[in-house]
């Protein structure tokens, strides 16, 4: 089923402990396409300037996205972050944001995009969020991102982001801070209150959560040992995700199939911080996708034998 | 196989969110000894003071643990430690240390605490571990704890005690520290180059991961929805794996010992941390155990099916 991804396209400058690029193809609808198309066709929905090149639309459309969507701005230039990341990469700092194009962005759906029975709603603002979703009244799936920004500043909008939506991909910390409860289980059963049916707590390197009314699912990063560079990571494991899922569209209620949609997010994902940007999704190989989710379904594997434990009347009485 | 841990028997007074305790039974061989006696006899060695009544003796005791090495030093006080926790339990700030009897702490194993086969060195001040170390040569199966502090003040005392045991268990972060290196699985590496064969990297709330020379391994944490006090919760984790570590001390090459050992010990710590102190494993019955394992193998398991992916040239060459 064809997916449909409303999102940024930029240019990102960044600097990590291993190498930095000045200008690098970015944004989270990339990320997300790359991903997803390995999965069904994707339409990429999302505004670009005139600095961006043909190479760079030949990239964003590898294995058969659609770009017919990406609108380019006559004399616009194209969303820019830079940012630069710490010795362990679990912080990060932006340095520089430039909207640009993005400062004005109307979300115009062809009626192709507009009619996919899968859409992901990246980490834009949510009122334009909101605003695509009403287009999209075929979709039989909606995911959606965010982040703290907008917790902090439109918190309102995104709530009612939250409750038109299938699935919450969030970070683990802003589940925390959207709900205000203190633990990632509550919050997650507090956003399923809210309407959605599928709940993703991403723990960075820590890996996944993924909460239903029904499961709780949990897989492990996978254990690299270098990290080159982690942006994108989560919109390439949504984007490996919300393809799995699109490819099972009609199992959805199989837990089977949001487990292993977790495990292709996750193998996906891991190759994405191995080098720069998009550097290495670009021309990463479906074998080399399934052996590392084998892998961890192998190393996340055990099976408790029948053990004999001590026991004891407790000391204090109630 | 008997297990010898020697470390600190404390009185905590804790404030979590969820209430506080002025002065309840604490300390890391406390909680270790609790979760370790429901595979095999452990043996306490540590000192308390005349403030350590005959309940707490008899809660050290429980299945079983022989305290006939629990040294009562005459005038003295118990190591006591206040602490509070934030709303998310995520960080804790410590508002007082009284060392009291442990300040001259000079461990004298008994001959029987000496000849157990399997030791655990919990977090004391390394030259103290390594004393401790020495006296069981008997032992098959050595693990340690430690702390960050003692990394700063005390490393290389503190790597002399890695290079003598089989297995480090330090939180994630503690490792990075040790090691200087900025990812879990290089740091694993580095400390397995000095010696030990097993390393546990603790991460708090996401669980552990085992690492090995041909193994990694990873398990989450039981997804509690309220913590009520997480103080002991390492410990206990180590109590469960070391014991279970201990009943099976001749399969200890065997992979899955290893990985069932993260999944009992992550099990018992979900327990601790559910009331304060030790009030909860205190009365723990082998079947809430064995339940919340089996759940853990079931909440991490999937089976990836045959998928066949798109594939394409990638646009960039080289």
């Amino acid at each position: 089923m064809a997916v449909t991804v409303v999102g940024s396209i930029a240019f990102d400058a960044v600097k990590t402990p291993f190498g930095e690029r000045e200008r690098m193809l970015g944004g989270a609808a990339t990320h997300f396409a790359l991903a997803a198309s390995f999965f069904d066709t994707v339409r990429v929905v999302g505004p670009v300037g005139d600095d961006f090149t043909d190479e760079d639309i030949a990239i964003l459309a590898t294995r058969g996205t659609d770009v017919s969507d990406v609108e380019r701005v006559a004399g616009g230039k194209s969303f820019f972050w830079k940012g630069e990341y710490g010795w362990d990469l679990n912080s990060r700092e932006t340095l520089d944001t430039q909207l640009n194009v993005f400062e004005h962005f109307d979300p115009k759906l062809s009626d192709a995009s507009r009619n996919a029975e899968v859409l992901f709603l990246a980490n834009i603002q949510p009122d334009l969020q909101l605003q695509v979703r009403r287009q999209c009244e075929a979709a039989r799936f909606v995911a959606m991102d965010s982040m703290n920004l907008w917790i902090d500043i439109a918190r309102d909008s995104l709530v009612k982001v939250v409750e038109a939506v299938d699935c919450v991909i969030l970070n683990d910390a802003e589940l925390r801070q959207l709900t205000e409860k203190p633990n990632v289980v509550t919050a997650a059963r507090e956003v399923i209150s809210w309407g959605p049916k599928v709940v993703v707590a991403k723990q960075g390197g820590y890996g996944a959560a993924l909460i239903t009314a029904g499961d709780f699912f949990n897989i492990p990063a996978w254990p690299l040992e270098t990290v080159v560079d982690p942006t994108g990571a989560g919109d390439t494991f949504a984007g490996g995700f919300v393809g799995y899922v699109a490819r099972h569209l009609d199992a959805i209620d199989d837990r089977d199939v949001l487990r292993n949609a977790m495990a292709y997010g996750t193998a996906i994902a891991s190759y994405n911080v191995e080098e720069f940007g998009t550097e290495r999704v670009e021309r990463l190989r479906p074998q080399e996708i399934h052996a590392r989710v084998n892998d961890l379904a192998a190393m996340t594997r055990f099976e408790p034998p029948a053990l004999e434990l001590r026991e004891a009347a407790p000391v204090r009485t109630a």
